[in-house]
């Protein structure tokens, strides 16, 4: 299984890859060929899927940066990360957690991405 | 569906039981059937499993309770809630993030438990 690291790494530059060939490449290496994508917004199935968000992401938020900020927690096949948005002005738009679920060959068969943080504790 | 927070409110509750049945109680409202819940350590499958697991917690660290620090952060049948593990002397002996799935009646059929935080990036 490929290290886990090395897969999140590569999920993440796809998110950074403004050119759509090496999107595709960053996304061969961390996605499975019909790995799902969920968050609160959308659910994509399929790498060229995923593709496609990520360009549609990028002609949405013109600017934006979507950017790893931590690396991979991770045991037996389940990874957690976390992200942000980052608008042209620096500020941070969004920051969210994934979680996902690595397939044999290592690469990522299912990622849950949550936008924000939980909410504290009400008593 | 139950509301994502009473289910994770009551799952909280039984971490903290310290009688069987007030356990089993809780569990009754927050855990599916066959629900299982995987961490690093280990795997259980089933509401009873799950209860004894809890058991053996408290044995094996005994005045140390396990909390919840977070509500729930959910979409569509997915939650994300944090926790700790407190010593008897206060200090906080270890944190983590659960991610679980909500069955069709809103009870967990899931749980995949991190221990800890995600790393820094490493550059």
């Amino acid at each position: 299984m490929a290290e886990s690291q090395e897969i999140v790494r590569a999920y993440g530059a796809a998110w950074l890859a403004t050119d759509p060939g090496e999107r595709r490449a960053h996304l061969e290496q961390a996605w499975a060929d019909d790995g799902v994508y969920i968050d609160t917004n959308t659910r994509v199935e399929g790498r060229e899927a995923l593709a496609q968000l990520i360009e549609q992401t990028h002609a949405a938020f013109p600017g934006h940066i979507v950017e790893l900020t931590s690396g991979a927690l991770g045991f037996k096949g389940y990874l957690q990360f976390t992200w942000h948005m980052r608008q042209p002005d620096g500020e941070i738009l969004l920051t969210g957690t994934d979680f996902a679920r690595q397939g044999n060959d290592g690469r990522l068969v299912e990622l849950i991405g949550f936008f924000g943080a939980p909410p504290p504790l009400d008593d």
